[in-house]
């Protein structure tokens, strides 16, 4: 996830006109200017949210299994990229795990402030892609 | 500031064996696995502070002002440092600003998850190197 310039945690991401992108075109170039380095297609579509408040969101949410190394290759690319430092504060990844104390780790973690639908979205993939037991959500 | 595997956000630092370090020696030693390039002095100091719980522990406080290329050298080098991906989940910047919605860049910021007095040490620096208006903290 990123710590965003707003001081929330979110998911990579922005907004998309329809007008002149498709959802997956908008979205990798979005992408492109904040990881540099992945394109996402619609095998890798989850889920859609509409947020509440002013201001009526559809955030449509999609998620890809990386390596280790596809992984670390986008955090370099991250910290290279035309975002870093405004859109972005920087990029984290998220404690899967809990500790012995029941709260460090992902429990810790959610306990962070974080923009919109994005924790709904970490939890729900989570859950949906059997990542965490689900007793732990 | 960094996400820690604890879910926490934290300053880069360590535990320091006063049998074989000098506070500073111990510190850039630590800060080497994790940033991988920076070396702090005595002058760099700021505070200390003893936290409370069961694990008493004297917290010393080092801040050194960087140029924009010196911050981004070592996010670059945190990334590909020791620690990154097992101590560190991912380094982020502070947002020292504040938005018009007056909750967007450091309020939100401060509503997050803090590990030990790692929030006091912020604001406190944030204050004694008058970094962001008194009023503002």
């Amino acid at each position: 996830m990123q710590m965003r310039f707003d001081g929330l945690l979110g998911f990579p991401g922005g907004f998309v006109d329809r007008r002149y992108w498709s959802l997956e075109d908008g979205l990798n170039r979005v992408l492109g200017l904040g990881l540099g380095c992945v394109r996402l297609t619609e095998a890798d579509y989850l889920c859609s949210h509409l947020t509440e408040g002013p201001h009526r969101v559809v955030a449509h949410f999609y998620a890809r299994q990386l390596t280790l190394e596809e992984l670390h290759t986008i955090e370099i690319s991250a910290v290279h990229s035309r975002d870093h430092g405004m859109e972005v504060m920087g990029m984290v990844r998220v404690p899967l795990y809990t500790q012995k104390d029941r709260m460090g780790g992902l429990p810790n973690f959610l306990a962070n402030s974080f923009v919109g639908t994005a924790k709904f979205q970490l939890l729900f993939a989570l859950k949906i892609l059997n990542m965490v037991p689900e007793e732990k959500l």
